[in-house]
């Protein structure tokens, strides 16, 4: 039933949500499967919201407000006055629109319907013709250790705009966690020609996923190749806070550095790390760690860079 | 501490809140208390909502929409309409500005919060200096027996727009709820100068309050005479499907019959029954009834005739 050229790419956010989305541009309909880090989700105001993978179907379904960079287009902000108003907590910024997804998903898991089940129908109804999935159905909640003590995730990096140093980070739950199960299934069935790992934060948004138990051996053993693309690009997180938390971490901030990450943590797992132009000269040292190098612009501004670099990972251009 | 002089009026929502507010603006501040139907409240998309407790707050702050005669004044829908998009159940319209309210208390009550404590938080934040209590704390739902069988009151009154024809109602869970503990204390310590019933529906809104194990006998043996409003004015509702659910129940529609309802149901409780000077015809045949009867303009268009109604029920025009 699944092509062998179906295509699976692990993604957190923003920066992996636009490699999502010219991936999906260069494919059939339906042959892009996305994994979502959900160790981002949390309960805010009483509603599940994942941000993750509401990022990537308002990407996918063209959605996303292009200027800040998450939540939805011509968005509204009149629940949040009305919640200032009340002096209710409103650091964590809620859309008008986006709260009706946040609403139907809250309803949806009240009601008993898993969180991949709820992520299906909610692409569905967006129109979203990839497959996109939770990385579990299980509660994982990403903890940032810092020098103001252990964060949940978003009051690091919403509360706090990433302002404390972080020496660490836990995923709780995630050795009882079961892998989505769907996922798995198409894992052992050798469903997937490519598996892409977007430039997202390799810390906070990819590292939870590849430590749900068996998932990163089950993506080793997979036949098809395991492309990494850099976040970091000359030194520099395109988006968010990879850079300054490698820095934190006395990590030298660099693709190479990354590269060292996944194959210390994942040995045997990636079989091609992406890099940016502005970083070929660390090409002999990445591939001295036993993985291909391949060079290109990584920089996704325009639809089209999206799209050239989704066809450079795929090897369709012979990049 | 409580001034003998304090009143307390037992409302439903819209006809119910512009006595109420009549009553705030000739009362000093803090000496009205409104005892607020909660057997229309239900869940709906997730959150909690009290229809005639918001009514009455909106309406108390000010804040009421006085066209739609609910919601907010300046509310939009943007939540709505992605809901819509998501095709998810909008027959219940909820503003995105009431929304933050919806949240805040379903937030509050999860966190073990009474309905009763929420309430008067609620109250503080919005400035509404009276008190408004729920009747109780604990869950009476409204059901409306009808030809198109049993409908939760929303789905009566909103859904079905008050089109099924009724048969009657019930109150499911009344016989174990505690009826509001502030309420009954004041009420103990006689605190009460006039109680006040407003013109609500009485079979929806006011019976609700009324048959709690305990209240209305607790009414009756206070001191403070009870004074009821009615709703139905030149056999008509002013607002609301009263009238329609009389006829359908074999009622004739008119004060008169609202009265003997009272009378029949709570008997001794009502010491005077306020009819509009439409209706003073039937003043002779209430007073057969044992009650003492006024007559007056009961219709409140300006808040002046708010007032003034509100004046004329506590006889300071010696009316």
């Amino acid at each position: 039933m699944t092509k062998a050229q179906d295509i699976l790419a692990l993604s957190g956010g923003v920066g992996g949500a636009k490699l999502a989305l010219g991936l999906a541009d260069i494919l059939v309909p339906g042959q892009l499967h996305v994994v979502a880090n959900t160790g981002d989700d949390f309960r805010h105001l009483g509603l599940h919201i994942s941000p993750d993978i509401d990022t990537l179907l308002y990407t996918l379904s063209e959605r996303a407000n292009p200027v800040q960079g998450w939540g939805l287009e011509g968005e509204t902000w009149n629940t949040m006055a009305a919640l200032e108003q009340l002096g209710a907590e409103t650091w964590f910024r809620l859309g008008d629109r986006d709260m009706a997804t946040h609403l139907w998903r809250t309803q949806r898991l009240h009601a008993g319907l898993r969180l991949s089940a709820c992520t299906a129908e909610l692409a569905t109804r967006l129109g979203v013709a990839s497959h996109v999935y939770p990385m579990t159905d299980d509660q994982v909640s990403t903890t940032v250790h810092s020098d103001r003590g252990d964060l949940p995730f978003q009051h690091y990096f919403v509360r706090h705009q990433c302002e404390p140093v972080v020496t660490g980070f836990s995923f709780d739950g995630i050795s009882a966690a079961h892998p989505n199960r769907e996922l798995m299934r198409l894992l052992q069935r050798k469903a997937f020609g490519t598996i892409v790992i977007c430039p997202s934060n390799p810390f906070v948004s990819v590292d939870p996923i590849l430590q749900l138990p068996g998932l990163w051996l089950a993506l080793r053993e997979s036949p098809a190749p395991v492309v990494v693309v850099s976040p970091i690009v000359a030194g520099l997180a395109i988006k968010g806070p990879a850079a300054k938390m490698m820095a934190e971490l006395g990590m030298e901030v660099s693709a190479l550095e990354v590269a060292r990450h996944y194959c210390r943590r994942y040995p045997g797992l990636m079989d091609r790390f992406v890099i940016d132009d502005s970083d070929a000269t660390m090409a002999g040292a990445i591939r001295d760690l036993g993985v291909d190098v391949a060079v290109t612009s990584t920089v996704m501004k325009s639809r089209a860079d999206k799209q050239a670099l989704a066809r450079f990972v795929l090897q369709r251009d012979g990049g």
